[in-house]
């Protein structure tokens, strides 16, 4: 069965960033199957990476190697890691990308690229400013194909560099969180999970002085109405039947968005 | 030979929706060949998505699973239907997407989804809001895995529901049709297939109060200058040379185009 | 091993023209490995895709076949070549693309397709629009796959059309060469090739009267600063840290590039 890595980075679609990592990988794994999760992570921003891979990676084949590159640190002191969980393989610069993929989950493995395996391969010399492609792209072909283990690139380490995204405040009968990303269709998806809303029994949720109540899908609503829901990935979302969200509010990423359980209220 | 899928959607490149469906995909047919076919149809226009699929779909292997998810209806009452047609599979939500791939043709089969048949199968609870990945993609990856049959979903149906989009308007030395979509050129690409036009002697293209006759090709025009030519997709197209049409004129989906037989009128 | 095919166009992503290409290549050569380089040149400039093509080709695997479609002549007298180059094959229309790969190399074999071998494959009729999908897709799928070579398709030619590209301008301690193109990030990225600054000590880079220093990577600059450094394709290219150097400065493609040595100066 040929092995499934995916990609994960904030370089767009313009020019051949992407396509030299895919080429650098089938030149070492040749039935190698590679598929983008996305290339249109906001730049620079780490956590949307973070979030979106915890949210899909489930849905990929056991054993997926995942790479995530959004590395603004490229070429100075950060570290690379490794990261075996949940039957998955994660890769991606020590910056804060990897930790919501885990959260608070003591099952996780993470190993630290050392200097001197790196030093030990007989890989090109890296340049300064990709190591998504000379460095993480060859690491993925090499664990893909089974000759690798994350084991091997360096000591296991459990002081990562902690995720930028705040996490949600709980308190008695409220939730407290913000938009993480918006989607194609303009919906403000935010960082709450539906498990901090598992004892309320009529969620209101409020955001730019709007208050809603919870829908089961977007189909119900009049087209242009706005709704918030329980998305397909779990988390919250606000949206306007068949509209843009996002425009129409005129919110982004860190807008607050607050639910309460008005039965308790 | 290893099966092939091709994808149609509104989901654009942000976030993991397209992935997810490769991965439910390649979870149960680990050696499918999926291909995006695009993911740019505009939000919520089912017509263009079985408009493109109907002039690509000819270009895929027999045998070739094609899935369309364009879907403002889901989590509602909608159906999921299945069709065999010309030696191709086709699967979308019931929303006038795929008759325009069909047409008047009567050798199609359609099958629409039961839901006995969906209780039947042992796929985790779908979401409300993106059955694309929960329902259709893992029923294209056991199609294309020659493990379930389009007769299987549920009954033999033909009262599916019809296409958005008007078909031309042809009378005796005229055809009035109109804009379906605008490529990445600004070309303006209409719903008037060359076989309206069959008997034509001088084809005259009027649009937006120009008068436009129709070229061959969009290289023998002068840069800047505006032509009509039937394209490679075998539809009128109106273009301008080296140049963007559709922003140069304030045109868009829906536009409408006349041509008429110069020699007879 | 699959054989690995790239394809470089100027298509974008709307509409299925990339994937039509792919369907048409899957359907002779079912195994082929296809990747996308890019689908994002800048509409109707072929310079930029043999810019990229000349800089990522080597990241592929010997033997992969690149298609470069990016084609304003096409349906005209434009010739169609295939090159035979440091053990990788190239198709484009022969406007000027290719020869930014090949450079002054000696090496190079360059095939012009002829009529007659055209003439005697039993393909459909080529449409006067699309020769991406109706010619050189099929011919990258027989060439993949083996069943033919490049020098079988017509006669070897030295005296194709030269780049639109101006090459760097080199004087005694200065170079003078313009902006490419502009990545995802906005980085303005230059024709200016390490190796003509061999020679120097200290490199001073001017550009809109800004003069910047040489960096070795992003991560060492304040953000909003910014700067020049050789980037990891070996090419100038001036960026802002975590920002846009393109819309910041307000610059594009063509906009000129300066290098001098400040030692010698």
């Amino acid at each position: 069965m040929s092995p499934v890595i995916t990609l994960t980075t904030d370089f767009g679609h313009k020019g051949p960033f992407v396509a030299v990592m895919k080429g650098v990988i089938l030149k070492r794994t040749p039935d190698a199957k590679i598929l983008d999760l996305t290339h249109e992570i906001l730049a620079h921003w780490p956590a949307e990476a973070g979030f979106w891979l915890s949210r899909a990676y489930p849905y990929f084949p056991t054993g997926t190697v995942h790479v995530a590159v959004v590395d603004p640190g490229v070429g100075t002191e950060r570290d690379i890691i490794a990261a075996a969980f949940d039957g998955h393989i994660f890769l991606a610069p020590d910056n804060g990308l990897l930790p919501l993929v885990f959260e608070a989950d003591t099952s996780v493995r993470i190993y630290r690229m050392s200097a001197d395996w790196h030093r030990e391969q007989d890989w090109p010399q890296p340049s300064n400013t990709f190591h998504g492609r000379d460095i993480i792209a060859p690491m993925a072909a090499e664990i893909a194909a089974g000759r690798l283990k994350p084991e091997e690139i360096g000591p296991r380490v459990d002081d990562i560099v902690p995720s930028l995204l705040d996490t949600p405040l709980v308190r008695n009968n409220e939730v407290r969180g913000s938009v993480v990303t918006i989607d194609h269709f303009g919906n403000l998806i935010t960082n709450i999970d539906e498990k901090l809303l598992a004892g309320f029994k009529n969620s209101r949720v409020r955001i730019a002085g709007m208050r809603l109540t919870l829908e089961q899908t977007y189909g119900n609503t009049q087209p242009g109405e706005f709704l918030a829901l329980i998305n397909s990935f779990g988390v919250v979302e606000v949206a306007r039947a068949e509209g843009n969200a996002a425009d129409a509010l005129g919110l982004g990423r860190g807008a607050p968005v607050v639910i309460s359980d008005t039965t308790t209220g």
